[in-house]
């Protein structure tokens, strides 16, 4: 039986590391009036779709495809959550 | 007295629209072996503080910031968590 996960998956730049897409947009902000704003800083937010036998191999799965392509490990982290939708019969 | 509340934001493309990355960033996990994955969405996903004199101040507050800057609205949508972190004592 395969079964059928939601992946949502969050990449961040590290802390240590400068963002100038964030600070243009708390400049902005702050122009705009918002001056009760700091510390934006800009990720990605991925939501994919992915089949597995069991979750863990799910998990690992992803951990890869973060690795691989999704994040830049260098100058990024990663975090996950995995929902699980819904059960497929598998043809035996 | 001022609270301090962390944002998480995420703008996600509306479900009508298409996503040309998301589809190259599924094709390129389909090409390194990922071929159980699918419906690739890419979105964005914002953190910043804000400071304000309650949370409603604080969500209303951000609710505008996504309408003028941080999303499109015809094709974006968004929503937000809001985590309070620290109270900071005001000058009387």
């Amino acid at each position: 039986m395969n079964l059928k996960y939601q992946a949502k998956i969050y990449v961040t730049l590290r802390p240590s590391v400068l963002d100038p897409a964030g600070t243009a947009v708390q400049s902005s902000l702050q122009h705009l009036g918002y001056e009760n704003v700091e510390q934006v800083r800009i990720g990605k937010y991925i939501e994919l779709m992915v089949t597995a036998s069991e979750e863990d191999e799910a998990r690992q799965q992803l951990d890869r495809m973060c690795d691989q392509l999704l994040a830049n490990p260098v100058i990024e982290n990663y975090r996950f959550e995995l929902i699980e939708v819904e059960a497929q019969t598998g043809v035996i």
